[in-house]
This record gives structure tokens, C-alpha cells and sequence, in this order.
């Protein structure tokens, strides 16, 4: 039997039973919407995923793209595939109907774009940052530019990507160096060179918008004076139709670990006297537009880390059920027929590990997902400031949990099935290797600690943090009471108050001690952190669980009872572990700190 | 400034300042051996591994072998390699003078190993397996099949392989289904399919020397049932001249992770009648020739793990000296020059988390290799015997602590150089790769684990067990009125009385509760292990750092600092986890035991 891609019991449980997705459906924007046409748009994007991407992950993999000098060439069938996405709308899921978008809640896309990442994340990339670029012109462009280069790639006309990072910038794009000069139209010429550019050229779409992060000439040095430009591969004449090429060229394409489905670009700009490009939003307020949407695409990474979690777990599990290979322990006849592995208890653990590690992340990125879409359409504003605050908080740890977490799922897919796991008949390893880019792309895991640490945690008087922390508490508080999950709640509110502990300490010595030194261990606050989100996200799915129990027919029982054990899992395996970073938080261990470059 | 494959002055450290292997010269079997030919076969296989593997080690990985159903193509520049290394005497570092060997010991030989490893590991691979091969014929064979098929092998006009596994015989050996009919000559027949047979058919010699196992028709079933037999690719006349093609065919290549210049197949046996095999050793007694050569398949196999992880630390910290970027928390001023990324706090915790695991794997597998030199040349024959019996104790833990640390190291390898971690222009992500297999090969490490905790923890009353923390208990002795080091001792004091806590409990449940339940989280217990372990290694070093430190001269300052902070950072921060470790395992926790199978 052929595995799932992934677990649809699971994802309905998370958007209707921990989220309550349907009730998006009472606001203004979603009253066209029902949770039928929600599931309805989460089957169709499931049957282009088995339609069009699964048949192709492999060779995908198998045959990146290649450059000729002139052209990028690529298997054609991508271009099926991509265009059958777009022509099912998710290139503009959560985009509004007179753009021809379907207005879905994030939440209920994220879900319905899981599929298409489960069944091929390099194709689906291209689609992701066309939607994520769209998405940002429509927040901060003119309606000009909106119906000029938004509009053509909601209709997938063309593509999108992001042009930020330079051979030497980086996570620190202060330094950024490519430059822009202002023409007597009022447009500006760009130079300059970017790298690992996604999507950055290639022929599955007319034309391709690339925003691009510049210094206009004269601008103050540092993050404050970067600017953020519109510059097409090909000029776009009045009426729409295709004009000249711009002056943006390729150099080279990446070759990559994993995605490799999706060209990773070096750009030149401007070989030529400066490409054409427009600026979007103000001068020198690039950054703020670009971050703006980089939490958009922050918690696609968080969920395509999860989602890639999520199918390399059902995939080792079905392998589990299906392999039969030795004898448990106990067995003293080696007469006996051998059992299916998943009877073995070590398979067991790392199929419940990869259970606990992949629901829990993807938990978290629908919760951040319903909080993006609360922030957008809460019917009172105090709820979509309170959202939106929570969302920036969480942000971190929504990019990063998932990411750290996937990967490690991924591993255990592979140890699962041992040698099979290691060739590529079985797409564990490509799991694997698609999904370690997430720690490092948008931010990499130690950028977005200490975002947490030094930011996010005491932004606005830690409004953020006391507002996560409460939501944690009305868990607890609701859990105690029920008799199966007293323990549980018990074991969260002690967590917090390890957090809590930790965080002061830190925040105290930020303030009276080096900041180097409070900041030198901030990835393990973050996955302090992380981990007791995750706990509480697992102490919420198991009180639902808990609750449903009684009344569930069918498979729902086993379905529930799974919920409670990974609930258990993690709290009794994972969550201990947060003692040990909390005592290194605590004594603000220097032992990587004082290490100097001359002892390595 | 290119990366050192490896650490000179550190493996120069571990040989003899740490295993003392210039004593070595006084045994009978090395006496015509002093530290500098060591010293000049190390450099040796470090000239080697420059001039022919590292250059051809992108495009070996770049360029898989291919089968077009009669012959396998690889790139001819590997057979340039594997030559220049056999002519270098690598096939035979280890074996006698008289059959054309080098006659050194493991300890050293591991370390000579170690370049070529690091600077093309699957091109190391075949020399490895016609090594092992050859070793086995060499100790269970008659001397005639060590004419005919060992000293080939040694002189490198033969390979050869290990032919294990089959379709449906994996971890579960005693399920084998290859069956052997004696004939009447004296040989058999053997008829069967085998896979992941690692250099099962390459042109790179004129003969493939395949030692596989079989079921001899009427033998009892289950292990005890399986014989090891000689299986060539071309018969050989008694004049030692090829004859005629043998009936062993390749049924297939597998595209591998990594890994992936050495040929992975499919062989059968039989197909037309059946392949002439030569029983090694006694019927029925197959298994113990084979795992009596897989100790040393499995130091190797460690050994390779922690040179990966070596390989991958030392370019990153490389990089990350070379490498500009940001600036540090402190720094206000947007204006000041960016730092070398080894300037970041987090970017140093994982560079000294690289060096604690590749150099703490590094002591492992040496310190293996030396009790292996022990077991066969220390003069008297009560230290051959305990030092036999402490590396058969030892030997899961030099298995897998090695393979699953060495991975993690890589992956901070690749997270050091972000980006461009991920791509192929930096070895770092081929590491990973590569060393990702470690885990599974040679026994994976979840069978490593109960190898451990049920058979050699309780082995000849656990006189191994007892051995091993004797000698840590010396090293705790002789370290705690270093006043330096006291509260290393301490804390390395404690970390075994959780040992042998967690130890004494375990054996109580298996004897008396489920033993299934028992081993459940075995591979924490070899974990937690390998973890005290590791910090003995560590505090061991750190000793002879503390005490060489007042007369060290040039660089050897640094080179000793950076030891004892290597210790620091893993007694504070990594050995902490064992007391998690330890308590789920007082609990006999259930938590992934207790899973059902239908709850997933």
C-alpha cells in the first residue's frame, strides 16, 4: 500500500478541532466560504499533488536545471505541474477574489499548499515566492504597480522572487552594496550582483518580477538605507504586453543539496548601464516593507519544514507496518515468523519521536497561520492587535521549532528504513535533503534566537511574552482539571515557570552584563522556548483528544488515543530536557564564549 | 587559505601523547617500526589523499557509476586513485611483510586511513573492503585460499566484498535464504540474491573476491545455520591465472545519498545453475568468522564517522575565519567593519561542538584501535585477553557513538557556512552526506544498543563493563588533584554513579520484568553511555593538556587551551543530558512501548 502523503484525520483535527476554522467563515471576508469549499479546495490541491507533482518529485530531484549560457533549461514536465497549480488558483489562495484569488484563510491554505510541498517542495517553491512577491505589491506598491506586475502573477503569468542576499551580505544585509540611481523618469537603474536567488531565471512563466533590496546613491550606510525596487526580467509596456529585456542576466545557477527542482541564481544587474527598476513603497524603508513579508514567508518555512516532517513520518510508518524483518527481544524461537517492524520498540520510538516532532510543529505553524489571519480579519481591532503581537512573538520560533525539529524527523524516517532509507527508491533522503535549507534560509536559526531574545521578548514590555504565557496558563488551568491530564498540566506549569526563571535571569544580565555574553547561548533559549510551546500545543491537542474520546466512532478512537500517547512523548522524553539548557541559560555558561579563534 | 583535511597536531596528540604508540616499537611484531616510519606512512596516505583523491572527490560524488547491463563505468580517474593507494600499500597497512603488508599497527593505520578517508571517503571505500576481506581469509582461511584469494587481494589485483544482506535478511541475519549445495569437488553451489553489496562489481580489478553467506541445504535454521564461502567473479586455475566468468551476476546498481562513487548492488547468484563458492572455516559456523572481522569492520566504521566529522570541522572553522559578516550584539555603530564570522558567539559554539564530537570520537576509535593492537602483540597474554575483552565491551560504542555524533557535527558544519553550506562549491553537505550512512552499516545503532545493554553490559559477569569504568575511575583519581581539573573529575565521578545506577536498574527489570520493556530505550542507554564515555576521553586529554601546558613551546599553547576548553564545553554542556537519559530509563518509561500500532 501505497503511504499517504500526509495525514488528513490529523490536519482536519488541528484547523477545525484546535482551530475552529469554520468560524472564520462569520467575518466579512470568508462569508463566501464554508467548510466545505475550505475541504474542498484542500481535496483539489491533494489531486494535483498525487496528479502532477508525485509522479515527478524523483526525477525532479534526479535532473536539476541547467544553464546553457543563453537559457535555463528544466524537465518540461515542471511547467505541467506548475501551470496545473496555478490554473487550481494556488498561486493566489489567500488573494482576493477581484484578483482572481480564492480569499482563503491562511490557515486553510497552508494546509491545502502542505499537499502540493508533501508531493514535490521544489516545484511548489516556485509558486510560494510568486504568491509571497505578489502578495507584497499588493501591501505597499501603487494600484499601478499592483494591476502592472501583482495582477499578471496572480494569473501566473509571471513569476516572483526575492533579491536580497549578495556575496557578501548575507545574514548581514546592512552591508548590501548593489546599488540604484535615479533616472529622469522617475525609475532608477540597479547594479549590481545578488546570489542564491530562487527561482531567479527560467522559462515556466512569460516574465519574472524580482524585488530587489538597493542602496539608493546617497543613501545613509547600514539597515537604514536600503530601498526596495520592482525590476523585471522583461520591461512591460503600458498595455501590459511584453517590451524589452531588462538588464538583469544570469550568471550561474547553485547547485544544491536538496530542492533541487528550483534554480538557486546568481544575478548580475546592470553588466549592461543598469537594469530598469521602481521603487516600491518609501526610500530607505525597504527593510521594513521586505520584513513585512518575511513573516509571510516565514511561517511557509516553518510549515514546509513540518509538512516535510509530516511525510517522511507517514511514509516510515507505512514502510514500518509493511517491512517484516527479526524478532522482538522476548522471542526465544527462531522458528517464529520474523514481525513487522513497527512492533519493534526502538521503531516504535523514532515513528513516535517523528509523530511528536511533525504534529507539534505543524500545530504550531496552523496556530500561527489563524493568528495571521485573526490579525487581518478579527472582527475588533484590540483582537487584531492582541493577533498580530502574538504572531511577531511567536514568529521565531514559528520559523525555527519547525525547522531544527523537521530535519531531525527526517533523520529517523531514514533510520527507519535503515539501508532502503539511503537510496533513493524511498524519498526519506530527499525529505532530508529538501528540508535542511529551512534552518537556513529566511533567517537562520541563530539570527532568529537572538531576534527572540534580544527583540521579541522584550518588545513593548513583553507584552508578547506575557501574552503567550497566558495563553499557556488557560491551558494548564483548563487541563488540571481532568483527571488523565493533571500530571501533564503539572509538568507544563513547571515548565513555564523554568522559562520563566531563565528569561529574567537573561534579561537581567542583557541588561547589567556584555550582551555578547547574555546572548552567546540564545539558540538554546530558543529551543527552551520552542520546546514548551510545543509542549502546550501538545497538552491543547491531548486535552481535545481527551474529551473527544468518549463519544469518537470509528478509527476516531485510535486516531485520539495517538494524540494522547505523542502528547505523553514528548512531554515525558522531549520536555526534560529543557532542565539542562535552563542550568547553561542560568549560569551564563561561557565555555563556546572564551573560547578564542587561536585554540581551535 | 585551503582547509587541512584533517588536524595534524591533534592526531599526533591522540597517537602519542594520549595511547603512548611509540611503545609500540618494542613488540616483536613492530620492531622494525620507530615513530618516524609512522610518521612517514601517515604522510604518505596524506600525499596520496591530496594529490589523487581530494581533486577527483566533487566530480567521484558528481558522477555516479553506471551499469549498462554488462559492465559498470565509473570514472577512470578513481582507478588512477585506488592504484596509487595500493601501490602506496593501503590495501595492506596492517598485514604481515611476508604477504607484501606494512605490518603496522591498527592505531596507526587507522590514522593513515583517516586522509584518505577525509579526502575522498567512497573511493577509501573499496581499498577498505578488499582490506577486511583479505583480513578474514587471512584468519579463518586454509592456507591455500590465502595464496589464491587473500594475497591478491593485499597486491591489489583483486577486491573484495562482504555479501550479506538479501532482499528479506537485514538487521535479521537469521532469516538469510541464500542456499549452498556441496558438489562433489569439495565446493558448492551457491543460489541466491543479495543487496546493498557495497563494491559488488566494478572493472577497478581483475577479480571481485565476494565472501557471502549461505544456507548449506539441510542446515538448521536461524543463525546457527549459515556458512561463509569464497564466491569469486572469475574462477581462478591453480596457477593463479583467471578462468572463466563465475555465475554471479549484477542485477543492478543503487543510487545512494551519498556515498555514492562506490558501487552499491544487486548481485545474483545462480541464475544459470549455480556460483561456485569455497566453504571458509567450518559449516554451520559462518556468522562468527564474519562478525569476528566485523570488529574491525566496525572500528572502521567509526573511525570513518569521527574523520568525516574532523574533515567538516576543520573546513568550517577555516571558513568561518575567512568568512566576513555582521557584527557583534554589542557593536552599535552600523559603520564599524564587519567581524569574521568565527567572531560570533553561536558561529564558535558550533565550531567547539564539532571538535568535542569529532575529536572525542577521534580518542574513541584510536583508543579501539589500540586495544585491538593490544589484543594481538602485548607480550603478555593477560593484557591480550583484557584488552580483547574491553574492546569487545566497547566496541557498540565505538560503532555508533562516532556514526551519530559524526553526522551532527556535519550538520553544523553546514550550518556554519549557511548558505553556502548547503550548496556543492563547499564539501561540507557531501560530509553529511557520506557520514549518513554510519548509522545504518555494520549493524545499525539501534541493534548497537541492545548489543550492548543485553549481551556485552552482562557479559562474563560483567568484567567489560567492570574494566571500562575501572579505568575511568583511574583517570578520576589521577585528575582530581589537578586543581584545574577537580570539578571535571567530580562531575565525571557523578556521571558514573548515574551510570552504574541506571545500569543496575536496567539489568534488574530484564531480569525480572519484560525484557521487551527493558530494552525499549536502549538506545538512550548507549547513548548515556557513549556520553561518559566521551567525557573520560575528554578529561584523559584534558589531563595531558593541563600537565604539557607550563613547557609548551609555539603553537602547542594554543593547541593545549583549546583541548581543555574542548572539555569544558562537553562536560558543560553536553554530558548534563544524561541525567534526562538516566531517569527515563529508572522509569522504564513506556511512553513510545506502550504506542499501539493502530494509534499512529
Amino acid at each position: 500500500m501505497a503511504a499517504p502523503l500526509l495525514n488528513e484525520r490529523d490536519l482536519a483535527f488541528l484547523l477545525y478541532e484546535m482551530l475552529d476554522c469554520e468560524s472564520l467563515c462569520e467575518r466579512e471576508r470568508y462569508r463566501d466560504h464554508n467548510r466545505e469549499s475550505f475541504d474542498a479546495a484542500i481535496a483539489t490541491a491533494k489531486s494535483v499533488a498525487e496528479r502532477y507533482f508525485l509522479p515527478i518529485r524523483h526525477r525532479v530531484d534526479q535532473n536539476e536545471p541547467t544553464f546553457d549560457g543563453t537559457q535555463v533549461h528544466m524537465l518540461p514536465e515542471i511547467k505541467t505541474a506548475v501551470d496545473a497549480a496555478i490554473d487550481a488558483g494556488f498561486v493566489s489562495a489567500t488573494a482576493d477574489f477581484e484578483v482572481g484569488g480564492m480569499q482563503l484563510p491562511l490557515s486553510v491554505a497552508s494546509v491545502a499548499s502542505a499537499y502540493l510541498t508533501a508531493a514535490g517542495s521544489t516545484t511548489m517553491g516556485y509558486l510560494a515566492l510568486t504568491s509571497a512577491n505578489a502578495s507584497l505589491i499588493e501591501a505597499y506598491g501603487t494600484p499601478e504597480q499592483v494591476a502592472k506586475w501583482a495582477v499578471p502573477q496572480r494569473q501566473g503569468r509571471f513569476a516572483g522572487t526575492m533579491a536580497m542576499t549578495e556575496p557578501g551580505a548575507g545574514s548581514g544585509l546592512a552591508d548590501l552594496i548593489t546599488s540604484a540611481e535615479r533616472a529622469e523618469d522617475g525609475s532608477y537603474r540597479i547594479t549590481g550582483n545578488k546570489i542564491f536567488i530562487s527561482g531567479g531565471d527560467h522559462e515556466l512563466n512569460d516574465n519574472i518580477v524580482h524585488l530587489v533590496l538597493a542602496r539608493i546613491k546617497g543613501a545613509p550606510k547600514g539597515t537604514k538605507g536600503i530601498s526596495l525596487f520592482i525590476v523585471p526580467k522583461f520591461l512591460v509596456n503600458d498595455d501590459g504586453s511584453l517590451g524589452p529585456r531588462n538588464d538583469v542576466a544570469l550568471a550561474g545557477l547553485f547547485h544544491k543539496m536538496g530542492g533541487r527542482g528550483q534554480t538557486s541564481t546568481a544575478l548580475s544587474f546592470g553588466e549592461k548601464g543598469g537594469a530598469v527598476g521602481y521603487l516600491i513603497g518609501e526610500e530607505n524603508r525597504g527593510l521594513s516593507c521586505m520584513f513585512h513579508m518575511m513573516n509571510e514567508a516565514r511561517i511557509m518555512v516553518g510549515s514546509s519544514a513540518a509538512t516535510l516532517a509530516t511525510a517522511g513520518y507517514q511514509y516510515s510508518l507505512n514502510y514500518a507496518r509493511e517491512r517484516v524483518q527479526g524478532r522482538l527481544p522476548s522471542c526465544k524461537d527462531p522458528l517464529s515468523p520474523p514481525v513487522a517492524i513497527v512492533e519493534h520498540a526502538d521503531v516504535r520510538r523514532m515513528l513516535l519521536a517523528q509523530k511528536a516532532y511533525a504534529e507539534g510543529a505543524m500545530a504550531l505553524c496552523l496556530f500561527g497561520a489563524s493568528l495571521a489571519d485573526d490579525s487581518a480579519t478579527a472582527p475588533v481591532e484590540k483582537d487584531r492587535a492582541e493577533a498580530r503581537q502574538l504572531l511577531e512573538f511567536l514568529m521565531p520560533m514559528i520559523k525555527s521549532w519547525p525547522s531544527e525539529y523537521g530535519p531531525k524527523a527526517n533523520d529517523m524516517a531514514i533510520q527507519v528504513l535503515g539501508g532502503a532509507g539511503y537510496i533513493n527508491e524511498h524519498p526519506v533522503e530527499l525529505f532530508y535533503r529538501d528540508n535542511r535549507l529551512n534552518p537556513i534560509h529566511e533567517g537562520t536559526t541563530g539570527i532568529q534566537s537572538m531576534d527572540l531574545l534580544a527583540r521579541k521578548v522584550p518588545m513593548n514590555s513583553m507584552a508578547g511574552y506575557e501574552a503567550c504565557l497566558a495563553l499557556m496558563a488557560e491551558t494548564i488551568n483548563d487541563a488540571k482539571s481532568v483527571a488523565e491530564l493533571s500530571d501533564y498540566a503539572a509538568k507544563l506549569a513547571s515548565a513555564t515557570g523554568v522559562l520563566r526563571e531563565t528569561t529574567d535571569s537573561l534579561l537581567k544580565a542583557m541588561a547589567t552584563q556584555s550582551i555578547d555574553l547574555a546572548l552567546a547561548n540564545s539558540v538554546k533559549y530558543l529551543e527552551l522556548f520552542g520546546h514548551v510551546v510545543i509542549a502546550w500545543l501538545w497538552l491543547k491537542q491531548g486535552l481535545i483528544a481527551q474529551r473527544a474520546l468518549p463519544n469518537a466512532v470509528g478509527d476516531d478512537g485510535n486516531f485520539y488515543h495517538g494524540k494522547l500517547q505523542a502528547m505523553r512523548y514528548f512531554f515525558n522524553v522531549e520536555l526534560p530536557h529543557i532542565r539542562v539548557w535552563s542550568e547553561l541559560l542560568l549560569s551564563l555558561d561561557a565555555s563556546a564564549f572564551d573560547m578564542h579563534n587561536d585554540w581551535f
